[in-house]
């Protein structure tokens, strides 16, 4: 079992009846549900056959209630974005953490280039147990973050922008070179990867008897 | 003060006149001192100043022996590369992540071209709460690594290759798209960036009155 | 004649009649085809008039009976996939080399982030003469593979995958540095290449009357 | 006349003596000198037969004591960098923009990594006329400053740093995508094309009388 | 307040009723309003709640007509461009400059490889206080008006081309490299920030109690 | 054992010493030797301790002398390089395969800027198993030969040439994309691995008994 | 007048009413007309209101009937290319050298993958004045043709291929780095800029009273 | 004997010896030689047995003097260069060009930041039968050229620049997207080729009996 996470489903290039197939072999065995990367138009296809499953359409994400939600009760994770146009990804990290089991706590629209939206903010993503920070463009947030927390940061670069960004190469760039200390980083888009390894950071936070599933 | 880990000095193009100065500048304040990317005979000029420090030749590190070693007792650090070559990257991970108190476990030479040296101490690697992950070349050593453990895995391409490596550009892809979740990148050659991550997230998994310094 | 292969049109960028008056071109010479890289679409109406020849849905391709199927019948070759978005790919290489008159046994959704259900299958692909192991994204398997086998193995990186994939050149990249030996590399996604390859070497595996057309 | 300004010469790549020739020909046209890109060796020689020119061995440029110097009295150029590294790109811009006559404020190792160092220098700052905001590696510096300031900000990404650094094509791309608004960037490295351009923009907020020379 | 400019949008990517939900938010405020990259289609159905927006069709530009217009009404900003593909980009700059109070003169198709065209209209173009030149393919025209202006060059590559010009990096590269002086670059295709930038310094060059709003 | 060929020592970045530690350590299991890219100097310094190992200087390739050599007695390794620059990579492929047990015929400076030399000898090179094709700067050896022969091509790119060469990147580009059918590609410079690869496939052409070790 | 050749309009990006307003305009000063990048439709369109021009399907060119073809009476161009798909640029030089004024004969289909259909028809292109070698993929034809010929070649490569060619960077690496003597390149794709420096060559090779226009 | 122009030997990565030997083995035929990219240094050694050929220090030429010196007598060649670091290339095709039998003029330092300089002697570059347009940094020489003349122009880049200029990638990329007509391109640094073809257009330019030869 993978750590007592939900199953997931890599929902692009793949039909609504291949998705609703692989979805009724899962259950069959029990597991959650979670499948990434799928449109509005695909899910409710799923959905008609799979009524049981929630569908979050900012981060086109389709997945199983958990009633395990906050199974990981110590801390949260710090969720933050530079702009509007980073939400998709965002969201694809933040609702993925969530059906992990883990709390999360969103900090949007934090971009450096009005730096004191996220200063008014950074005493509470202080005390998150780790933080992801999702960003386009230049892709400079994590940087700022990482010097103002002590826990480990997840940086995901997002291919908004245009020109010179190279569908994300510039922000996927500036993070792996940042001179911050405690940053790491997953690939271009990859929100629900992001949280995958935040989720297993904000494990380890656990008393144990709780965060070992 | 940066969590109480030792303040560090990149010593890549600084003299040894240089980094002997800034040396007594943070002894001054009482703290321990690591210095990166300093090769033995920058090393062995500022030890006629600072006999106190000791020289891991293999890392090209320069450091204060540390009594707090291993305060973050509980469980320990991976350090897995692939070949020989990727020795002093990983050695700068290891040195660094025993620098900030952490107990190591070396993997070495257990590239993907010979998976059974792998497989054969896979047991004793799912037990560490954190894998450092070095390899050069293709750099898959991540990919099978995070299949086989339930920890996260911080991976570090090196530029050790020749040809279309591009100078380590060829593992960084890998890594950064690997199929196995829980895997997050840090810079070419970033030995001491990988540690800094892992110090931080194995410091997450000590009982609270410890880990929290 | 090509050695005794059947004659292969590149489907892409050819409409459906063009494609038919080269088959009827082909036949006039008494020659077999195959038509890779053509919709279901285009094949349909080729077959309207051409209702001899086969399609394969999931290779994409389109070929003549061959009654000298299995003429190479001197072992098999071995095609292996990471997973199944890597399938058309795969699927390219296997018919195409089934098409030429070599076994082929497929070994599907063998990739590196779930090592055992490879090592499962190893002591038979070991028996091939030669593998083509087809894998997008950071496409290791063929170093893993290569590690496990001591005959030829044709690598084959497609270009599935986003973000620092950049269309494939992430898996091109690691197959051409890969540490294991004897791997040779085909452009991404070029299943028919690597067939063509795999035929030519298949062929020299077999008794002497047979093997040379 | 080149507005005013010294006449420039790029030391990269000449000699000491055809230094010395070209400096010796402009001489005898009454203009003053500014030799970048030059060693101290290479200064040393040239000070020989020319000991009036001043040499800065940070910025590595030889020019003549300027009369002139803060010609243009209305204002002052900011010149920030992010580390200690870009030291030299940094003081290239500064000498060059005071032989140019305009008053300079240096501020120094203001990197985004420890943003309250910049916090804390930023209504100073805010006075410039124009900001040079010199950074290596992750190049996040302009964007934080030019959300904060709202005069001209020039941004001069440097090659400092390693592996995915790719020689300050990191710097540059994050420059180019910067969200603030109000940045302009020039060459990796090149300090004197930025003080260049500050210069011109200075003078246009001079008193007429002076700022039109 | 920013600068006393109208707030901006970055129409890409969002709905028509997404613009208008901002515009409302913003004109609550009682600022002026510029929306950039809207489609004509969106423009339409953003002016049928709110008719007192004008849109210029070929700027892809929505804005308050401005009752301040001009009023930076010392000296005029030049808008130069090499070709008629990039006009949609030099109007882009052309509005947005006028949007936020200066004047602007028009200088297009005059492109380097028909030179006559740029030098019959330089003296009106150095009369400017700082020109924006726009330019695509080979992007020299920078170059070369540097070399003619004793003014500020913003120069704007634009992806206009195809082959080996790589989306506009052709242009953008050519444009870094410039060696003329006082030039600097902003984004592929970017004429809102060279407006923005040129707005600043133009700015700068107002008698004092007009310039600094 | 690795299919009965050598035990190989990769010498870039060894020293004397540790080369030649490691042929002390392969020859107390009574192996082979083979060392690839090992300088003149630190050869002649293996060799006063290992007087029985042979040096070629051209290949760089220190090695055993083969008792077995021509083991695999059937047929020939064609070795083809287009120009004299090609020459190090040639031999690296040529002794590899010698020392491996096959026969190897040189077909040397047969570039295609010159197709008659290469004209000149197609008919014994159709008699090869395989043929080894090393070619840098444009790289269209293979591409020519390929289509002249009906047996496996493996390409070798050298990084041989200077500006839009790249490093070798412009041959490998080629060798991937040649239009030849039966080609497949190794990294740049890569005459080891070229054969290796060659050595597994002309094995499969012996008989029986003989090619299987 | 440019050279007494037609004037051209890049028919790409411009709607058909655009285009019939430049003819008029150029019509009205006497001038003939090259249309190049013009789809079908938009020709129909154009030719609507100018009868008069002729349209080419395959080079997607639309030209005015030219009186005054083979002014350039002395020798011809030959046009060679690699493939079918190489066909519209192939043409697109071909028609475009015609409309100004030189005889053409064309060499389709004798790629270097099958050498002996170039070398069958080599004597006759040796004949020409100047070579036009178009190539997709691989790009290699220049570099043979260039080896055979002792007039200067022009090489065009095109975006022909999938995968590692990278959309013509293959096949244009490939031809800047020929090693034949005597190449010269234009962009990828750009048939029309080939034909004119070919026709400029030609027509040096006129006598003078002709030639010189 | 290739078109009676003298054998060409490439010395860069050759020994003087090599050289020598391969100078000695041409002369046997009657040849004449020139050696390309041959230092000082290796130059007087090869000199010290062959004193009767000359030596251009700024081309690093080493070449047969020519008896046969404007065998091409009508007209002339035009090397333009942009600034003094592009003189070594510019010299090299110029010396080349001469060696091969054609009358050279020198325009050096007419680089389009200086517009009048080129300006000043267009009239007479006018006349030349081709041109040779040498240009690092943004390249962009060629395209105003191209546009002031009516004979073909060849274009090339240098490495000489930093930064973004890629080691003349920006130069190469500029000179190939030109959107003056009439001009093809060579590898980096290649003044050699450049010559090569200028070479073979100039002798198209000569009447029949002396031109063919
Ligand atoms: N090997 C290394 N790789 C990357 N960053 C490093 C390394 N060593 C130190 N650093 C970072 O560099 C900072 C010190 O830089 P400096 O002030 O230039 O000596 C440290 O605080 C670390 O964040
Ligand atoms: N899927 C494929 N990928 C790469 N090359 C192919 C493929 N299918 C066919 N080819 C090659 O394309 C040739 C036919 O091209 P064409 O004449 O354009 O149809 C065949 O002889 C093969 O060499
Ligand atoms: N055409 C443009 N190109 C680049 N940036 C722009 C453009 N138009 C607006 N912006 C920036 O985008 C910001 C608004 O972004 P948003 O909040 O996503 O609408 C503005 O404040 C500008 O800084
Ligand atoms: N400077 C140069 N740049 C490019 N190619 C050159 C140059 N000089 C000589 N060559 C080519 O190199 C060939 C000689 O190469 P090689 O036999 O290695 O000396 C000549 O025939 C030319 O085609
Ligand atoms: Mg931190
Ligand atoms: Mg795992
Ligand atoms: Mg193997
Ligand atoms: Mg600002
Ligand atoms: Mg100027
Ligand atoms: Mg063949
Ligand atoms: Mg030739
Ligand atoms: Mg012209």
């Amino acid at each position: 079992k993978r750590q007592g996470f939900p199953e997931t489903i890599y929902g692009e290039g793949k039909t609504a009846e291949q998705i609703t197939t692989i979805i009724t072999a899962i259950q069959a065995h029990g597991d959650d549900i979670l499948v990434t990367r799928i449109s509005g138009e695909k899910a409710t296809e799923v959905r008609s056959t799979h009524p049981e499953l929630i569908y979050n359409e900012i981060a086109e994400i389709l997945y199983t209630r958990n009633e395990r939600k906050n199974r990981f009760a110590n801390g949260f994770i710090a969720v933050l974005c530079a702009g509007t146009s980073d939400l998709r990804v965002a969201e694809e990290a933040a609702v993925t953490a969530e059906a992990f089991g883990c709390e999360v706590r969103r900090f949007y629209d934090v971009g450096v280039a009005g730096i004191h939206r996220l200063l008014d903010n950074i005493e509470e993503i202080q005390q998150a147990t780790v933080s992801i920070t999702v960003a386009g463009m230049e892709g400079a947030l994590p940087s700022v973050v990482g010097g103002l927390v002590s826990h480990p940061v997840i940086a995901v670069p997002t291919s908004v922008g245009y020109g010179a960004n190279f569908n994300g190469l510039s922000a996927l760039l500036t993070m792996l070179n940042s001179c911050a200390s405690g940053i790491s980083v997953v690939n271009i888009d990859n929100g629900y990867g992001a949280a995958y390894s935040a989720a297993l950071i904000h494990r380890l936070a656990q008393p144990t008897e709780e965060g070992q599933s």
